[in-house]
Order: structure tokens, then sequence, then C-alpha cells
């Protein structure tokens, strides 16, 4: 398309057609989350792991009706990347990691190690250990990690396939708290760099693009507005627009005022009249 | 299309199918200007009145292949809209209104009284006093404002058919300064609102429709880009993507942290896994 | 004081030794105002008129015990600025105005038309005209104003004494909203600039004056306070240190880091050690 | 002084009668700092460790007329806090601490891991390591580090006697990028907080301490302005205006106005006329 997209977005030799990466929580229903996540247009999407009594009903959720995400992203062509939120240490976060490429056919993750169950900040000392440990058990690694330009390059380093800064504390939709920081972040890295956490509307996700973000991870902003599809259809154009933005070389910010239309040689009465370029 | 442009855009009983308003000045060409109007989508657009000292060639120019904005806008079906740019009083702002009437045949026109040619703020007293005059000739008049309320509410009840407050200064790219100020303005129009002026990016526009604008106006955000027409894509998205965010209902803003992926109940070492809505 | 005060903050030849004027509103009691006040080192305190249904106790009210705010004003040595806060109307403001003068034996007068009893922000076309009967009259005329620099030069052009734009709303305590306006204003002015609404706790009291302010003004941040006295003493340091920064001419902004110890040279284990500059 | 520094600054058991911390580097002369740091109020400074050629001309650089900070501070009677600035690892910022403290004969260190000489944003990896090494040796440690709140409760953890966060990158004077990590930290750590970098003038610090900072750091804001003198005068003020604030209870902020002075009953004609509270 004319304009975006442009430049394909990879991720470990993967490319996906949409920049839009989604969340899974908060969904009202399953119903309410198909619909958000078709008109999002996203080709990636998060699951979080969790542990469940019962055996799942059958070996192919889909052709089972097995009202899971697991079973909607199949019957989306939607690729699942598990995430390990609600990991609390090195050691739960790199086991949930390898449960979940078990559970998932996938060696894909989006690591979270989070500090606690106030900020859910990232611990990122834990982080860069466990992105550490899963990169060397053959992972592909995309880290969730706070703004520091330090900790997003230390993540590359040890091999992660991209890194994902917060905007802002997960949840909140208080948007880019530190837009230095991401513009930092993304002219430095060499992997994709996705904004993921504090997304709460369009102009947030047109921003983390025009800061030279690969691309937006987000979740609550679409699964709690008040209409869902209509926000994820926003979204799909917000980051669309951020990135073509980003490419089309918007013209310096000036301190002073520049007239765009001429202020001499103007209309006088009795002359002949035209329009001006 | 679903999730924008689901009430019309309407100025004066004229239905427009683009919320962008564009302006034409800065353009490096004829031809630059028609490819970025094109990807753009609008639908309305200014154009500056100017002294010819030759007549103009013909009673149709685009037949004529009249190498002007005025004929390029009649070829693609565009409404012009004349304003009456580097008017600094009163009586020249009217008399450039009243020649562009006549000279482009429509009675609407941008309305600009512009203090001065440092600045190029309006003029607000000298505005709501030529904004009066022309709506009593018969004009359908679309101010150029700052981001006073209290203006904006004067203007609109002298009679204007929208009011269309500036970001930042012209030209600046420096995109809302005062968030609250338009918000307001938005919020206690009967008319629509049109942010005019400032916008430098693809998020500001967003914003601009976030904060309950009706339609944004901007010029040489794309004229001047590096790749305008690539420019006038990304603020077609922008203005649609924050229009829709606004529709969609984003979830208000937290102070605090708020899990998206369940924190409790998670992966255990030999439990069966599924994946967590 | 060395670095502070060292140009005299002058209106209309009379010369202030502080530059932060207090308003009178929302106090508790006049006992806690008159601590607050002492506190505040201020030498001009506005003082809203209102109409008292018994006539007043004495014709002098300080050696009367009268427990009103000018009583306690003229106790304490500080120059009454009369306000027409709650006049909606050029009239209403003409009106109290010229009443204040035989009421309060004093030319001065700050000046308010007030748009509505909602948003409480000027009605600029209804100020302009009402300080431009006023200075014809002989008074000497303290506008409070938007933010907007054209407005505020009109203010100056007609006569005003001084101009006092708002930084955000009346009592909102949100700062201010729009700081290249305010800088704007006050380095195109050739009165004192005062910064008068908005201020919500000392760091903006001081970015108004770094931005170029001659004073500030204001009420409720200090009257409304937990500790008033303790927040009257801050601003007090706080108007004195951003006056004192504006004259000592920071360093510029810069976008990337510079090191302010040498990074080169440094110490290596067996070597001489002294401390760097 | 009433309404400033009533609670005592404490460190480590050390109680110092100013909230400003100073830094040597940038200054012109050191007479200039001289001058600048009695302005300022300081009772701690910090100085870089550099490596020199020549021995020290004496064994009492004060007495000798040795033209160091170290003679000058001593002079001044002000604590002076040896940095480990330009150490890139840990174990040169260890050694440096370690022979700090033997020259310099105090434990006490302001620890610095650079993660490059680009950015000089801490690594905080190996931050905390140092930081954990030194303390366990015995030092005081306050540590230089970004604003990420977790990191900040790992380097309290460890056992530092501070935390010193940063508002913007050394040098940059871009003030307080993210107040909310800011004020995050100051609300949950029971050692002091200092802020540390990126003052660029007086307002940036009283915006520090309204954030509940327990005290600012700063250097090339005072020691690169045109006067440096008056900005140090400025800084004092603001600290303490600034802390004074936080103590006194701001009112909440408002989005809509407030009135101050009544708005009902009101100046008539012919009324009797008094001043309201």
């Amino acid at each position: 398309m004319l304009g975006t997209n442009d430049t394909p977005f990879t991720i470990a030799g993967t490319t996906l057609g949409s920049r839009l990466v989604m969340g899974t929580g908060g969904a009202a229903s399953l119903l309410a989350l198909e619909d958000a996540l078709v008109a999002s247009g996203t080709e990636l999407t998060t699951v979080a792991m969790r542990r469940v009594s019962r055996p799942r009903p059958s070996a192919d959720p889909a052709a089972a009706g097995d009202p899971s995400v697991w079973g909607l992203l199949e019957r989306l062509g939607i690729r699942a990347l598990p995430n390990t939120a609600g990991c609390f240490s090195v050691r739960e976060a790199v086991l949930t990691a390898q449960l979940a490429r078990e559970a998932c056919a996938t060696n894909w993750v989006k690591l979270e190690v989070i500090a606690d169950d106030v900020t859910l900040l990232p611990d990122v000392i834990g982080l860069v250990e466990a992105a550490k440990i899963l990169v060397d058990d053959g992972f592909t690694v995309l880290p969730y990690t706070n703004d520091d330009p330090i900790t997003a390059r230390r993540l590359e380093d040890v091999g992660c396939a991209a890194v994902m800064p917060l905007g802002s504390p997960i949840g909140s939709g208080l948007g880019i708290a530190n837009p230095r920081n991401i513009e930092a972040i993304a002219g430095a890295a060499s992997v994709p760099v996705i904004l993921d956490a504090g997304i709460g509307t369009a102009s947030d996700a047109a921003l983390a693009m025009e800061l030279g973000c690969d691309g937006v991870l987000l979740a609550t902003a679409v699964t709690r507005a008040a209409d869902p599809v209509r926000m994820a259809h926003a979204m799909r154009l917000a980051v669309e627009a951020g990135h073509a933005a980003a490419g089309a070389g918007r013209p310096p910010r000036r301190e002073r005022a520049l007239a765009s239309s001429p202020v001499g040689g103007l209309v006088a009465v009795g002359d002949n009249l035209d329009l001006a370029l």
C-alpha cells in the first residue's frame, strides 16, 4: 500500500503484514476479542499461560470448538506469542517459557520478569539474565523492558530478537512518558523495537511509530474501550499513520511562525485576481 | 467504512467525505501539490488570493491548461475555500473576502485577520468584527482564531459556520500547545471545530480529533515534508484514526498499573497448561 | 540581597519590594490570611469589592478594629489593589472600578471582565474596551487577561500599566499551560508582566519568572493549602529563585549528554591521585 | 527558618544543613567555583578523581596554596563526596572508590558506573553489583542511577545510603523527563532520594523537591551559567521553596476553574461597599 508498510516488518526472519501486535488481556468475551482482533489487522498476538485443572478437551482445539484464545488465534490465522506474564523471578519466567514452548509449539516468547504485582514494572536485572538463558536455549525472545536505552542495548547484546520498551505502566493508558528515551532506543537498536505498555489512544500509537518504533503492542486500550472494534480499527490506522509520517520526513519544528500563504503582493481593489499557490 | 466517519462532517449544510482540510501553501510545484491532495483524500482546500498582473487566460482554467491552483482543484473536484491570508485589518479582510466571492463564485471564506507578519497570530478583536460583517453580508464564514474558548464562542455567536482554533503558530509544527483549551472549544461548540495551524505530524492530527475536533486543517506539514504524498497519506489515516478513537471511548487513564493478563493462578510445573484469556 | 530583586519592580512609577502579588480569596479566616500575607512578603494584594447590607462600622476601619481585609492590609502596610472580580460586562467592571476608587482612595485597579461564571476566563473584547475607558478616566489599570500575545499588546497599547496573563484557569492549580505564550508576552511587553491565575505550587511560580515575567499573582495556592503560611513562604522563595535564575543565564538545553566531570585521563592503580575540577 | 528544612536532611547518620548537593564539574576557575559554592549554601559537594602526573605539592594542600578543589572544600568546610565519574565497569568503579577513600579519608562515595561516554547513562546492572561490593567493603554508597523505581529499590536493598536518580541525561539541562517515576521512587524509598542530573534551572530543582525528593544534586546548571553565583543563589532558594511547598500541602489540581473571590452578591450602584475576604 502506498506510503505504509513499505519496509517489511520482520522479527527473527518472519515478516508480518501488520505492525500492530495485540494482547488478549481484558477482553469481555472471546467473541468480543475475535471482532477486535479482526478489526485490528494484527498478525501476532500475545497470550498468557495459566494453569488449568482439567485436561484440554481435544488435540485440535479449533475443530473441537474449544472456547480458548488458542483456538481462536488458530482459526484466525494469527501467530500466538506466549508470554510469561505474572512471573516474578528468573526461574519462574524461564520455566513458563519452556512449558509454553511445549504446549504451543513455538519457540517465540514474550519475556516478562515482573518486579512486583503493584507496579508491574520489569525487573531489568532478572530480565537480562532470563533472556540470556532462553536465547541460549534456542528461544526467539521478545523482552518487555522499561525505557532505559542501556538495558535495551543489553537485551540486544544477549541475543533478543526484538526489544519491547514500555511507554508507561501496564494498563495505565498514560501514553509515552519519556519520548526521548523511546527515540533513543529506536535509533540505536538493530533489532525491531516494539512499544509495549501504556498506549491509551490512537495518537499514542502514532507517536510511538513517529519516534522510530517498528511496531506497537497494546491490549487494554482496545479490549477495555467502550467500543473495542472501533478502537482496534483506530489503532490499526494510527500505527500505519505514524509509520508513514516517520518515513515522510516531517518539516522541522520552528519556534516562530512561518507563513504558508504569501503575505506580500496581495489583493487590491480593481486588480485582476487569481489564486495563489 | 467501519469505525470511521460514521457521523457525517457537515459545514453549513454541505457534507464532506473527508475530515481533513488541506491548505496549498508551501508546495514545491503544482504537480507535487496535486499528488499530495489526491493522497490526502481531502474534499475542501484553502487557497490564498493574490493580485496578478495579467488577465486570466480563459473562462475555464482547467480546459485551458491554466497552471493555477484554482484549475487544479476544479479538475480534482475539490471544493475551494478562499482565505484572507495576509490581511492585517478588518477592512482588508472584508474586501478580500468580497473579491474572492466574486472571483471564485463561492460565499465560503476562511477568514483570517492577522495581527502582524511575525507572529501570524489572529487579531481576535478584528476577527470577530470582520466575521460579523461577512455573516451579515451572506458569507459562510470559517474563522481562523486562537485557542481561547471565549473567542470561539463569540465567533459562533455572530454566526460563523465553524470555528478554527490554532494548535500552535502557523508553520511552527509545534502541535497542540494547550489541549485543554481545544477540548473546551470542541466540547462547547455547536458548529464544527476544525483544528487549524500547528500540526506537524500524524500524531498531532490524531490528537486533535481525540480532543473532539470535527476536522483538521493543515498545509506545510504535508507540502514541506520530504515526501509530501506519503505525509498526506499519513494525515488522512491519522485523522480517521483519531476520530475513530474519540468515538470508541478510551479506557480512563490510571495513575497505577493494572494487569491485563491474570497474575494469579499461573503456571506450575507438571500441571496441564492452557492459554489464558 | 545579592542575586535577587536587583532590578526594581516598578508599576506606574511605584516600586515594590516584592515581586509576589497576593490575592485574598479562599482564606479560612482573617487571622490565617494575616499570617500568610506576612510570610509571603508581599507589598501588593488584591481585594474584591462586594455589597454589604450594613454600614461600615467606622470611618477608620483599622482603628475601630474592623475585621475587614481592608483594615488588615492597612495595618500591615500592604498596598490594596481592588479588583473587579465577578463583573461580567464592561459596564459592571467600569462601575465597580469607579466605586472602588472612591471607597479605597486608590486609582489602581485589577481589571477583570469575566466571560461567564463557569470558565471564569476573561472576555478579551470587553476587557480591552473597559481598559480603554478606565485609562481615559485616570486609572492605573492592571488587566487580568488570557495568554494571547496579541491581546496583551492591545492592552499595553490602550495604556495599561501592566498585563496579567493567566497560566491556566482561576483556581485550577494547573500551572502554566502554554509557556511559549507567556514567554512571548514577557519578551514583547514594555510594561510589567505579572502571571495571574493557575499557579498551584512553588515550581510554577519559579517557572513564570524564568519565562520572563516581572511578578506573580496568586491566591488559592496559598490560602487553600494545608499550611498556608508555609506555602506563602515557599512562594516567596520561588519567585525570588525564578527571578534570579532568569537573570543568571541558564546554559542552553542540550539533546545529548555532556560530561561535567572529565571522562578522560582518569584514575589508574598506582598513580598519584588528585581531585578533578 | 520557619517553613523550610524543618525535618533534618540526614544521610547515613550525618545531618546536612542544606538539601542542595553541588558538583564541581564545568567551573571556569577555582575562584568562580568558590563563589558559587558559597552562594549555594551547600554542605556536600562531589569531586571527580583523576590521575595526575606530578606529586601533590604538599601534605596539606590548603596551607600550601594548592589550587585544588580538595583544598577549596576543606577551606570552606564543605564535605567532599568523591565520585567515580568516568568509570565504565564495575572493576574500575570499585577500584576508584577504594583509591578515593584512601586519598580523601572518607568512606562516602558517589557511585557511577557509566554505560558509555555518549549517553553517560548509568549501567544499572553494573551499578547494583558495584554498590553491593562497596557496601560490603564498608562504604557509604550514594549511587547515580536512572529513574527506574525498581532499580532504585534494588539499590536500597543492597544497602545504599541514598538513591540518586537522574531527571534527564547529565549536562542536558532538560529537567525531569518523567516526574511520575521520580515521585514513585521518592514515595517508596526509606533512604534519602537525591535528584541527580538534568537540572537546568531553578524551577526544575523546586519541582524535584515537590515530587518528594530529599535533596538535589547539580553542577553545570550553576557552573556553566552566565552568572554562576546568581544561579547558585537561585538554586538554593528553589530547593528550599520546593521543599516547603511539598510540606505545605498544595490544593489539588482541578480541571475546572474555581473562583477565589466571591462571584455572587457583588457591588451595585448606591449600596454600601466593603472589601470581600
